[in-house]
């Protein structure tokens, strides 16, 4: 089932940069700047904390209309209702991750080669995050995706796949002409003293391409 | 839903004590022992790693009829067709671990005071683990519960209640008349030389009581 999906801006959370009150200030900034998706990613809560965490986020992003994304956790996904989950290739293979979220749900899947894309097509995803592009500090032990695989990776399969790995409205110029839907990102929103108008000046950056 | 559930001798692996090639073995051995029901407890694996071991695990423990239950991960449970799944404090509120898992499944939850005991019967815990009992090395931070409170705790609820922390055949006398259905254990069977001998003595003091 292929999704009415933007995924142009794909702002993936990380609340570990920013103070605690500061969070979900962020997030609503980046809502209001333009985001299209947003992924709550946190690596060393609680399930409980998380499922706080992502009720608040979700609280805004639906006010917004904006889908949120869940990392990782398909039970915090299916617990506080969201409308995705994000898998990368240590955590829940995809078709297990279609197959517990359902059909509507959008399950996306981080695809570094051809052959991790093709699989990830093949069991269900409705979207590829594809990277690092450039090194990034959100991130232990990057490696670098080079922006031929990207393209090769963009013309084997059918779905929306997003470049992904130190993005800054700077650097993506070497994205041009690589039909990749969308970018994501993590510090260049979440790092920023105005997230806000960063994710304009980042999106429309990505439209100009 | 009362379900039929034995949790006579309720053994929780840690896969940190052992050397890798040792946990499947002891795993069997606790089953040959007499071992009624066996939780998987990982807190540092991926959860892709998490899948992979606890699938192996279920192969053994299927194969005994010994239900196999997941520590927190509801995504986990499901996705491997786990028996059930045990919830802590920290971990998924009982009533949506219920919800996601559906009726038939075992959902356990720790509880350490009457409160805490009577919202988890009302949300659908089938079994309580209460303590810690003594003090334990495979928790930080234990915080003891005393037997009085283990005996309000199995006088307030209509449910299995098992006592945990610390535990091993020369130290339970202490539980005696305390009214609970099963003892849980980790180092002791986790940590020695012959588990299954150690499962067969732990289930018979218990039942000598």
């Amino acid at each position: 089932m292929r999704k009415n999906l933007d995924t142009t801006l794909y702002f993936i959370t990380d609340s570990t940069c920013v103070p605690e009150e500061r969070f979900l200030p962020v997030v609503e900034a980046a809502c209001k700047g333009g985001a299209t998706i947003i992924q709550l990613r946190e690596k060393d809560k609680s399930t409980r904390e998380y499922m706080r965490l992502a009720t608040a986020t979700h609280e805004i992003t639906a006010r917004y209309g904006i889908p949120l994304i869940i990392d990782d956790r398909v039970d915090v996904a299916l617990a506080i209702g969201a409308e995705g989950v994000h898998v990368g290739q240590s955590d829940m293979p995809a078709h297990l991750a279609r197959k517990l979220m359902g059909e509507d749900k959008i399950v996306g899947v981080t695809a570094k080669t051809v052959p991790q894309a093709l699989e990830a097509y093949e069991q269900g995803a409705d979207y590829l995050g594809c990277g690092a592009i450039y090194p990034t500090t959100t991130h232990v032990n990057t490696v670098i995706t080079p922006v031929e695989t990207l393209k090769d990776v963009v013309k084997a399969v059918p779905i929306p796949v997003n470049a992904i790995g130190g993005l800054n409205k700077d650097n993506i110029f070497v994205l041009k002409g690589s039909g990749i839907a969308g970018i994501c990102v993590v510090s260049a929103i979440m790092k920023v003293a105005d997230p806000e108008t960063a994710t304009r000046e980042l999106k429309q950056a990505f439209l100009e391409l």
